[in-house]
Formats: structure tokens, C-alpha cells, sequence
């Protein structure tokens, strides 16, 4: 193996443990000897531990582990056992006897952790450069920023110095840094992601963040660290649903009611991508981000900067002078807010989340910049607040809006500038977002496969009175439901005319002998809702599993057949329709 | 029809009129004349107002409106379009344009308004006795004062001037009164009906609540006010599951734990209450109550006192002097909370509530005295703040908590007072509470069934591999079954042996002739899990409906029939148990 190991993805790492071309030793003295560019790592793990990891995993079964031997970092606001948590700020520094959860689920995966990456202090800013351990640069080079707060862990991906690593993201901390380094960022859900065992900035708006230079990676990461912790409160359990990509209901804004900054290249790059996703999707609807835009106003100007002090105050007061300038001076900023600033600023995000509700009825995925433009370290230290505050435009609203976010990168600007895009969805909407997102970048594995069936949607067959234009069509719409297509049962059915009510109950029968093929419509509906669709029909009407022509079973609308006996063999016209038109005539 | 027309409940009104023996300007002619206790009403409709709405009723038909020529009192800080919101402080008062959502469904069901009720001014106090328009006495005289804040709104109930009313609730405003008057309080969960037009108390915890004299009264209220209402951003979906009272898991105190302030009579009829609702439920388990009391502690000593000023803070600063010293008082008292003060109690909040959840996933249902103990108005003009503050012991939790309440009365202590007791259960849990408070009364409707079924649960019939002791019966657990009984299938169903797996798949097929009953059990089952059960089976299998001996149909797991060509038709033995006992003999 060469000592580029450690550039590669998770599946191509994986395959190369699972031949035996490469050992966890192998990996272990690359990363040990691997040069960072300055300031990504505050702690590294040295070659005597990672040698001793790549030993630990030398004795287990690669095969059952899913992410044997794969190079990872972590923030360093998120606790390592033994390594210092130091959140950038020395003075805070503690030394965690426990693993935060996310951290031990990796581990328990096989992952093997390289080290604890620079962050903007107490992951306040989004640039980067707000650290005692100095600026960073990103991986682009000629002094654009690297992003914040998580800079660090994106630069150590970019770079190839590990294969994935853990961010947080209150505001766009998981997002800004992938999109100034040109790898995959995702912003989970709210309580996705156990934040036990991070160092809190907002605890209410908090997320663990994942990146990596693929989508398939950051799905396959995320399928180990997702799910609830027991004994954290805010913990969520997962109800995801999927929408396939040819099925999203994209939403874009309008370039024009965009503010780049006068960037035209992340302008362009911007409408490029829309058409690119659109192209998957085939349609796209131009949304208003003026509630959005007032949410993500509420965030920077409003009382949420007090959060911060609900666990930092004690700090603030005893260390004021060691905590960097300006981090104090937005820390001691939340001070002017009252309880009543507090209430009415959450009255009034509440009803800008039922705007967002109501958007993300009528859309999946909502398709943004991520950021405005890009800034060189130069630029920030010129104007660090202002400049600051409009790296966050199209990223500090999502948290507040509980929504979920994947940022993928999105080619570069013609001066050579990396531009990104934000997908966005609503809560729990990870495998939707993962699956448009590796549909645009041309990746050939699904994410959504990984999820569990049963929390998602289903593919149902409808044969009679649940088709388009018969009457209970309006039950599967009402439930969720999408068509999908017109397609045949394999050729071993009958349908049956009962004799139930004027227009008479179709019945399909699956039989032995003598079937044929029978028109249905496929629907995309919520498994959930298969029970309400099973009571809404009676008896001989069951739900059952019903072969597809080319292949594929789904659950589908079935007859008894005791019941077929009192009713009249319509098969011969193919399908209800059909029957219903020639009956017509 | 006699004069005490109101004093009937609901369903007896509401035959009467379906029968002709009462008419909506009897009833308005009788609700006009009726003489009120003292301090009840803030605006009574006029005989003019009245006799108006019985004219547009009598051309409507009353078997299509629920509520026809039912009289309602409304609490006075809620929206009648036309008539004074005062919130009982006369210089806050305005005349709404558009009644609150609540109020427009209860016209639109045929309700007749007959006023405005008094209440704690801004809803703040659990006494009853801080209004301007004079203090309100309970029921049951002696003093006793009549519990607030919906003072009024209980009195007029209790008294019989209506069959019901609407309250509000906030720390227990919707349960403390009917508690003082001897009725049943329903305090929904937050969301579940609409709260735009109410005056604000704290908005994020402000719930309308239903006073009735019976439990099937407030199930046939609820159904008419609840549900979302378009641009309420404080409304919420209903995922509504029903538990069968003899199914409730219960929860109760160990009196030690609780404190009576010494009042013997009503640690006495706790007891009582609980023993009744044990009869019925089968069993109970004592609850650790220390989560709920520190959260109801945050509410009165925390920044949530804060949440009034939100929305009152430019009344208290321009109009301080007309607001009562002790209402005003306490909401000056808000102004010493910072936003990190707030943050810090909603994240402890935050704590409170996964522990409450964890609770509420052991038992479905917590008994609770509704109040420690009861007062006089003297009593409370003697220690006006301590005194209410005991008041709200065992309801000021349950908004912050996320729970709903139902308060039935339950009986006298030996010195004549009323005695109550809340059932407590999880968000969305109305219909459990519901059918169990008519349970304890022993009223025969089973409010439950009014739900949609497709929202709660299902009975399923099980016959082979998810029985008891079978292998697949886990899933039936950790999709939230619970077992029934066991019975049998009516005599119409053959019972098969499919060549699937070593054990053979069992197969329940119902045939036109020969059949014979099948021993099945019966599992009640989320609806909602149906489609992951169907998922979790291939083919031949499905869910259908299964007829039961003695009558009733309920989904359950059924088999294609072509597929029992290639079984062993086991039915002799008379289910799927008895044949493997038999094959291993």
C-alpha cells in the first residue's frame, strides 16, 4: 500500500483491510508520520498509541466492524478519555475519564483516532482563526480561511490526514469549514447525535457534525454514530423518511434575492448547481428565505448568545482575561439580554418554525450557498464581526428551524475558489439529503439503503379503488402517499369483480396455476400508514406482498380467495381500468 | 321541560332536543333567567342576545351539530367576537373583531354562548379571589373559596347556568377549580387546542381547558375543539393512542411521599381514589415524584414568571397602577430573571422531561391529588402567595412536563369538602384519561371510541410465529404490543404447515367451506406498526381482516391461499401451539 492510504475513503480503506493489503499497522505509522499544515492538531496521538490501536485491532474481525482501522480526528470540544478537552481556551482545559458517546460508538466501530483538531474558541466564529493555537489556513491555500469553528477537523479530512472527523455545528460550524475545503459536511438533525460530552456552546441548538471527502463515507459514518444515548435529554428518536432522488421536491431561491456579496463566481456556482439538481430531480420551486433569514437574525443578534453563558458564566467571571478578546467580548455581549428578551425571541421563532413547517410540506430538500463568498485571513482580521456574520448568512438559521443539512461541494469558482452547496431538509431528514447528494456527485451507492425499512416509506401496489381517478385514491394521498409509476404483476394472478356495492370490489388473487399479469400502480406511502390503509378496507381485503413483472415484491392490496368464488374472473382485460372502460361502453 | 334543563349534562340535552321535548329558546329563556352566584359572570350574554341564537338555531338541524342549543360559558381572557376581553383587569380591556378558533368550532357545533366568566386577573393565581370583579366562592359554600384562575368558568358549570365552559391552564387553572366544585377539569395537552385569541399567560405553556359535570361531557367537548388551526404556530399534530382502562398501567404515590399540608380527609380520599383505580387497571407501581415537584418549581420560582412579561411588559410599564399590587407584584417580579438565567432552567427543564418520559414509558397513567388540601377566602386573604403556591403542588408540572390531565371528583371528606384526583398521563394521551375517569365513574360511553382509529391502536391476531413463546414475538413487543387474550378464530379457516424454515411456517387461510376455528391471540398493537410487522413477513403472508369466535373482526396475519397447496393442513389439532406439542411428543 502506498502511503497515500490515508486519502482514500472508508470503502476503498475497508476493502484494502479486507484483502489483506493493508494492516492497521500499516495505517498506524502512515498518519503517525504524516506532516499536518500548522495549527489543525491541538493534541495528536503519538505512534507508540496508534501503534498500540492498530495492535487492539489486529486481534478483531475486520469484517464485522465498519470502520476497522479507519483514521479519524475529533474537535477538540468533544471529549476524548484521557486526552485534554480544551475547547482552544488552555485556561478551560480538563483531562475527561469517559469517552463522549459519539467518540465511543466510533471506537467501538473499529475507528482508529489520530487526534483532537483546532477549533475557533468555545466554537464561537466561523472562521477559524480565533484560536490561542493559531489561525488556519484552508487547504486551497493562498490565505483564504479555513473556516470555523471546526476547522481543524475539515482541514485534516481535506488534507488526507484521516479519512473522516467529528465537528460541532450551532450555527454552521459543520458547514462553512467543508465548504472552504471542498469536502462533505453534515449538519445532523438536533439530537441525532448525542452532544454529551461536548463542551456546550448552545446546548438547545447544538449538533455533533461529520466530515468527509465523500457522501457515501459521511452515510456511512453517520449509520454508526446516529441514535439515542441513554440518560441524554436531548437525545431524539429518529423517524426518517426517504425520498428518492428523482422524487425530491426541490426548493431554490432565486439568485437575485441572494446576497453574495458582489461574488460572482459563487453566484454562478450557485445557479450551476440548482441546474445539476434539478436535472435529478426534474422540477424546482423558488422559495422565500425571508423567515429563514429572520430566524438566523435571531441567532447572532438576539438572546441565543446568552445560551453560551448558561454553562460559561463561572468561567467568564473567574478567567475573564484568558479567553481571546474578541470571544469575551461576545460572551459578555449575552449579558445585556432579560428573561422577557429571552421568552419573546422563542415566541417569535416558534411561529417562524411553523412557516418552515408548512415550507417543507410542499418541498424536500431546500438547495442554498453555503456561504456568500470566501474571505482570506487578511479580510477577517480587517473585519472580523461583520465578515464573520456573513460567512453564517445561509447556515445560522437551520438549527433554530430544526432542520438538517448536508454540504457538498460544488466545483470552483473560475479564480480557483471552492464553492459549495447546502442541502436542506427538514428534522430526520439525513437520507434524503445523503441520497441527493450522492445522485449529484455521480456516487453509485445509495445511503438510504443503509436505513431501517421499517421507519421509512414503502412501495405499496394498488390495484382497484386506492388507483388514480377512483375514489379512494384521496386515502393514500391524504396519508402521504406519491405515485410512482404504472407498472404489471408478475404473471400469477387473477382479478376478481366482488359483488360489493354499485361499482363492484376488485379483488387481486394470487393463484397457482393459470395467472396472468395485472395492471396496479405502484405508490411511494409511509410504512406507518399501511396500518390506517389496511382498516379503512374490510374484509376478504388484506395487505400482503405482491410480485412485480421484471422482478420485486411489494406490499400490495390482496384479495382472500374463499371470497373469489362469489365473484366474477376480470383478468382477461389486464387490470380494474380496463374492465371499468370496457364496462363503460 | 322543568327549569333545571341546565343542569343536565350534554347527551340528555341533547336528546331531548332531538326529540322535541325542548327547544334552543326554552333553553334560552331558561339560561337567561337563571339567577348566578355571586361574582361569576364579567358580560352575560343579554335575553335579547340569547333569544337571537335560538332563532338561527331553530333553523338549523340538530342532528348534524354535536353541540346544538348546548349553553357555554367562556373564560374571560379568551375571544368572543363583539364582546369585552378583559382578562379581569378593565383597563386591559378590548373588543375583539374574530372569536378565538376554540370558541368559532363550539358556535359552528351549535353551541349558545351565555357569557364571560371571572377569573384571577391574567390568569395569574390558583385562588380565584384576585379580581376586580369580586372574589368567587366554591360551590360547596362554607367559604370555601372556588379555586382559580378559571374561577368563573367552574362556577357556572358547577352551578348548572351551563353544561359546560371553557377555562385556561397554565400552572393549573383548568384543574384547581374543578377540584373546588366538585366537576371534571381537562387539561389537554399543549397544542392540541388552538390558543390564538387567548390573552397570554406564558405563551409556550398556556393551554385552553374544558370544565363538564361528566367525563363523556368533556370527550364530547374535546372532540368538537381539538385539532390544529392554520397558522397557529403553537398547534400541534395529535398522534393520538388509546390504553383500555383495564390495560392501564398505573402509576400512584406512596401517601407518605405526599404532602397534605395535614389535611387528613384529603390524604384519606387519595387512598380511596387510588384503590377505585386499581380495581380497574389491575395493578399499580409506586412513582418517585421528585422530578415533577422540581419542575414545578421552576414555573413559580424560576424565570418562567418572566414569560408573562413578554407579551404584558409595555401594560405593566404604562398602566402599573390599575393592575392589582399582588398580580402586579409578581409580575415585577419577572424582571429579576437574565437570559442565562432562562436557558439555565430550560436546559434543567430539558433534564426533568427525558426523566418524565422514561416514567411515562414504565406506566400510562399517574393519580395524583388534584390539590393538598382546601381554603377559605379568609385563609387565602391571610397568606395570600404561600397559601396559593401549596395550591398548585400537583398541577403546576404538567405543561412544563408535556402532560395531560383529566380531574374527576372523587367523593367528600368527612367534613363535607370535595375531594379530586388527576390522571396524569404523556402528551396525546386525552382518550387513555378519558376512558378511564368514565371508567371510575362508571358512565357508560367509552369516550375513546370517538377517536380515529386509525391514530391509536389496533387489535391483531396473531396464530403462529408471533404468539407467546414463539420466535417472532419480540417484534410484537418492541412495537409496543401487548397481549389480550387468547381465543379463537370463527369456524370458517383451515390452519397450515408451509415447508419454510426447520420449524415450518404457519398459515391461516380462510376457506368458503370446511372450515374450523383456529386458536389465535390477540395483541393490542400501535396501528401505526402494522406496516412494519407486514414489512418484517414475505410473502405468502399477509394482514387482513380475521373474524373472531363470537363475533367482532380485527386485523391480523392471514395466508395466500395458493401457497397451502404445498402445506399440511394442521388444523385438526386446533391451532399452531397444540401442533408443535404434538410434533415433539
Amino acid at each position: 500500500m502506498t502511503a497515500t492510504a490515508t486519502r482514500t475513503g472508508i470503502t476503498a480503506l475497508r476493502e484494502a483491510y479486507l484483502s489483506g493489503e493493508l494492516t492497521p499497522a500499516d495505517v498506524a505509522e502512515q498518519v503517525a508520520a504524516a506532516p499536518a499544515p500548522p495549527a489543525v492538531w491541538i493534541t495528536k496521538a503519538g505512534p507508540d498509541a496508534l501503534r498500540a490501536r492498530a495492535a487492539e485491532l489486529r486481534r478483531l474481525d475486520p469484517a464485522g466492524l465498519p470502520l476497522f482501522g479507519i483514521p479519524f480526528a475529533v474537535k477538540d470540544n468533544i471529549d476524548v478519555a484521557g486526552l485534554p478537552t480544551t475547547a482552544a481556551c488552555p485556561a478551560f482545559a480538563y483531562v475527561p475519564q469517559r469517552h463522549a458517546p459519539v467518540v465511543e460508538k466510533l471506537l467501538a466501530a473499529g475507528a482508529m483516532l489520530v487526534g483532537k483538531t483546532n477549533l475557533d474558541q468555545f466554537a464561537t466564529g466561523l472562521t477559524g482563526s480565533r484560536s490561542p493555537y493559531g489561525a488556519v489556513e484552508s487547504v486551497f491555500g493562498g490565505g483564504l480561511i479555513a473556516g470555523g469553528s471546526s476547522s481543524g477537523s475539515a482541514v485534516a479530512v481535506a488534507a488526507g490526514l484521516v479519512a473522516f472527523s467529528l465537528g460541532t455545528d450551532t450555527a454552521g460550524s459543520g458547514r462553512v469549514p467543508a465548504a472552504f475545503n471542498g469536502i462533505v459536511g453534515l449538519k445532523p438533525t438536533r439530537g441525532l447525535l448525542s452532544t454529551v460530552g461536548v463542551v456546550p456552546a448552545c446546548r438547545s441548538l447544538d449538533c455533533v457534525s461529520v466530515f468527509t471527502r465523500d457522501v457515501t463515507d459521511a452515510a456511512a459514518v453517520l449509520e454508526v454514530v446516529r441514535g439515542p444515548v441513554a440518560d441524554d435529554p436531548w437525545s431524539r428518536a429518529a423517524d426518517p423518511e426517504v425520498v428518492p432522488p428523482e422524487a425530491v421536491r426541490l426548493g431554490v431561491a432565486r439568485p437575485e434575492a441572494l446576497d453574495f456579496e458582489g461574488d460572482r463566481g459563487q453566484a454562478e456556482r450557485y445557479v450551476a448547481g440548482c441546474l445539476a439538481l434539478a436535472r435529478l430531480t426534474g422540477a424546482a420551486e423558488q422559495v422565500d428565505l425571508a423567515p429563514l433569514l429572520e430566524a438566523g437574525s435571531l441567532l447572532y443578534q438576539g438572546p441565543w448568545v446568552a445560551e453560551r453563558l448558561a454553562d460559561l458564566e463561572p468561567f467568564l467571571r473567574d478567567h475573564a482575561d484568558q479567553i481571546l478578546p474578541l470571544t469575551r467580548g461576545i460572551l459578555q455581549g449575552g449579558r445585556r439580554f432579560t428573561a422577557a428578551d429571552t421568552f419573546r425571541a422563542q415566541h417569535r421563532l416558534r411561529e417562524l418554525r411553523a412557516v418552515t413547517r408548512r415550507l417543507f410540506e410542499r418541498i424536500d430538500v431546500l438547495a442554498l450557498p453555503t456561504v456568500p463568498t470566501t474571505y482570506t485571513l487578511d479580510e477577517i482580521a480587517a473585519e472580523p464581526l461583520r465578515r464573520n456574520a456573513i460567512l453564517g448568512r445561509y447556515t445560522q438559521f437551520a438549527n433554530l428551524l430544526d432542520l438538517a443539512v448536508v454540504t457538498v461541494p460544488n466545483g470552483r469558482t473560475p479564480d480557483g475558489r471552492p464553492a459549495s452547496l447546502s442541502l436542506i431538509g427538514p428534522a430526520f431528514s439525513e437520507a434524503t439529503l445523503l441520497a441527493l447528494a450522492a445522485a449529484l456527485h455521480g456516487e453509485p451507492a445509495a445511503p438510504a439503503a443503509a436505513w431501517d425499512p421499517a421507519a421509512g416509506t414503502v412501495e405499496l401496489a394498488v390495484v382497484g379503488h386506492h388507483l388514480r381517478g377512483e375514489p379512494r385514491n384521496a386515502e393514500l394521498v391524504a396519508l402521504g402517499g406519491r405515485f410512482v409509476r404504472t407498472t404489471r404483476t408478475a404473471p400469477c394472478y387473477r382479478l376478481f369483480r366482488l359483488p360489493v356495492g354499485d361499482a363492484g370490489l376488485p379483488g387481486l388473487v394470487r393463484v397457482a396455476d393459470g395467472g396472468t399479469a395485472i395492471e396496479v400502480e405502484l405508490w411511494r406511502v409511509p410504512a406507518t400508514a399501511l396500518g390506517a390503509l389496511l382498516t379503512s378496507v374490510s374484509a376478504p381485503l388484506s395487505i400482503g406482498h405482491v410480485s412485480i413483472a421484471g422482478g420485486g415484491v411489494v406490499p400490495g392490496f390482496l384479495c382472500e380467495a374463499y371470497a373469489a368464488r362469489d365473484g366474477r374472473d376480470i383478468s382477461a382485460g389486464g387490470g380494474w381500468r380496463a374492465f371499468r372502460k370496457e364496462e363503460a361502453e
